[in-house]
């Protein structure tokens, strides 16, 4: 007996002129099998399924995936699967579908030179991430989960961020609390981002101590149960000018015009373009120099993505991030997110901390 | 003015009948440029060099990126780099290799479309991976560096390890205290794995109790200025039966054995050899389910392996991991992990810590 996840691939499979899928990329693996370990293959097949891995998982295999023949080969998962789908074939003609996106150019000429040419390997749609992209409600309170874990550590940080404590040591603190109240890790590099490095989008918690004044940027995240949250909130440390307030206001101000944009029918570029316009007006457009969000789940970053341009349709059940930002190079930077699902009429915001703006 | 290592890289192309080559590979990137973010492209050609990124990386580049021209790019950096390529070739043909094993099928399928036919895609020989196996005393000194931060946490694990103490608890105070030792972040995914969870060799840390006897394998590493660590020792919580002590003996001999077969010019797979030797003897052959090794360096998995069959021959400067272990599924496990650096005429353990058995 199938889960419904499978059973949903194996009945696509005939409309995508595939006779099996190759799955390989872990969190297409574990959304379908529920297997947590990094070494594993699954053949979806019309017919028969089974899933491949190496002797480090043979207990682990077994507890975890249920309802697929579990093979644990001695050689690479992906050739003993390979080596399976060559012995079993019945019909002239297979073709399978593998995870381009997934699959480097190596493993498929290695693929591709072990099985006879009645086998045809094929760039297939990235159904599995078409299908994570919607949330079961399963999924939404492991989600929310990791989402309050999260937000509960954020006392964590107003309690450490102080002028001369480096940003490892808030880091440090923040981890701790995490893994205290069960997470299984961070779901990415903590950024703890100040002074200057505040206009580092992507500024990794540094050996450097917090100024006496500038804004700090936290953005952090946990893994629960297999699920990414993911937050930022940005503190100003210090007497705040006229021209700091008006920075975090225009920053909140598009955060809040891209989550009021969010609605299933649109496209995600629409998102996008409510927070840039918001932005762009305050003559900060230039200053905003990444996508306003994206998918999260089992991967931090999955799709959709919410990015200019981007046409894909919001859905109910769909879990995404709203962070715009504006980042003044040598000077400082602000970043605020929430994560939000989109429900039947727009959409909730998940994360439940406060947005005003905090001086410390 | 470019870095030796680039040069190298450079130099070489002719030989490998390249004219330029992509890389993509963050650590590959990093090695090359000294550039720590996560989205970053290299092309490297006989004559000029460039490096691109997007606009989340501005400053990041401007301030890591000393020796080759940066371009911010506003497209995703891989296509940045073919428009790049497309406009500046000048002979007829161009072959640019490509890094086969890190490149997805659909990143190539894209580049294919987006270059001209006298561009040639070409798997290259993964050039970089070889020249980052052999480390310089640079990366030695850090390699000792994250090797001695993660051995003086050790400490904190015989403190924390006691029966009914959850296993996250004992990663969450090993986790802390790492990145208060000034850690970037643990090179994986802490593995505490206790009572019958031992036989899991990547039993990471649960949200279950140590019992109050069995053995729990502890294996974990730390990220210190880019650069992994990775160890791994087995205590004993209750009294210890003779059962016990032989599975101990046996895995430690076993590691102790494939340490002396250790020396430059012989072939990895003699290293797993000498490990299976003395487990198989013991009777314990067909419990030691994983290779005996790995690479570590900036990635915490890397050239060579060090498993059966494996030609590549030591050298000096390589930096493995020595980890056999044993598993009886259902009843325990044990592993005990060294990082070593090959010398002139053997080898150096880095790992300073006691293979003694620890009983609690």
């Amino acid at each position: 007996m199938l889960s419904g996840r499978l059973q949903r691939l194996q009945q696509s499979l005939p409309t995508n002129r595939l006779d099996c899928f190759l799955v390989g990329h872990a969190p297409n693996v574990r959304y379908l099998t529920s297997f947590t370990g990094t070494a594993g293959v699954l053949v979806v097949g019309e017919r028969d399924s089974a899933f491949f891995t190496d002797g480090r998982y043979t207990e682990q295999a077994r507890q975890q995936v249920r309802d697929v023949r579990v093979v644990i080969a001695r050689k690479p998962p992906l050739l003993a699967a390979a080596e399976w789908l060559e012995k079993r074939r019945r019909s002239a003609k297979t073709v399978v579908g593998i995870e381009s996106g997934h699959v480097s150019v190596a493993d498929h000429s290695r693929l591709a030179k072990l099985l006879s040419k009645n086998i045809r390997l094929k760039a297939a749609p990235p159904l599995i991430e078409k299908a994570r992209m919607v949330k079961d409600a399963r999924e939404l309170e492991l989600i929310r989960n990791a989402v309050l874990l999260a937000a509960n550590l954020f006392p964590s940080i107003l309690n450490t961020v102080r002028p001369g404590v480096k940003e490892i040591e808030v880091a440090a603190e923040l981890e701790y609390a995490a893994r205290k109240a069960g997470a299984e890790g961070m779901s990415f590099e903590t950024i703890i981002a100040s002074g200057p490095r505040s206009a580092l989008p992507h500024g990794r918690a540094a050996n450097e101590a917090v100024p006496d004044h500038g804004f700090v940027v936290c953005d952090f995240g946990v893994i629960l149960a297999g699920y990414c949250s993911d937050m930022t909130r940005t503190l100003y440390v210090g007497d705040v000018s006229n021209d700091a307030r008006q920075l975090y206001s225009a920053v909140r101000d598009a955060q809040e015009a891209a989550i009021a944009a969010v609605r299933p029918g649109i496209p995600v570029g629409e998102v996008d373009r409510a927070a840039r316009k918001v932005l762009t007006r305050a003559g900060l457009g230039r200053f905003f120099t990444h996508s306003t969000g994206h998918g999260v789940g089992l991967e931090i970053h999955e799709p959709p993505r919410i990015a200019a341009g981007q046409s894909e349709m919001l859905q109910p059940g769909m879990v995404i991030t709203i962070e715009p930002g504006a980042y003044v190079p040598g000077k400082w930077g602000v970043r605020i997110e929430d994560m939000v699902v989109v429900t039947e009429t727009g959409c909730e915001v998940l994360t439940p901390t406060t947005k005003e703006m905090i001086c410390i």
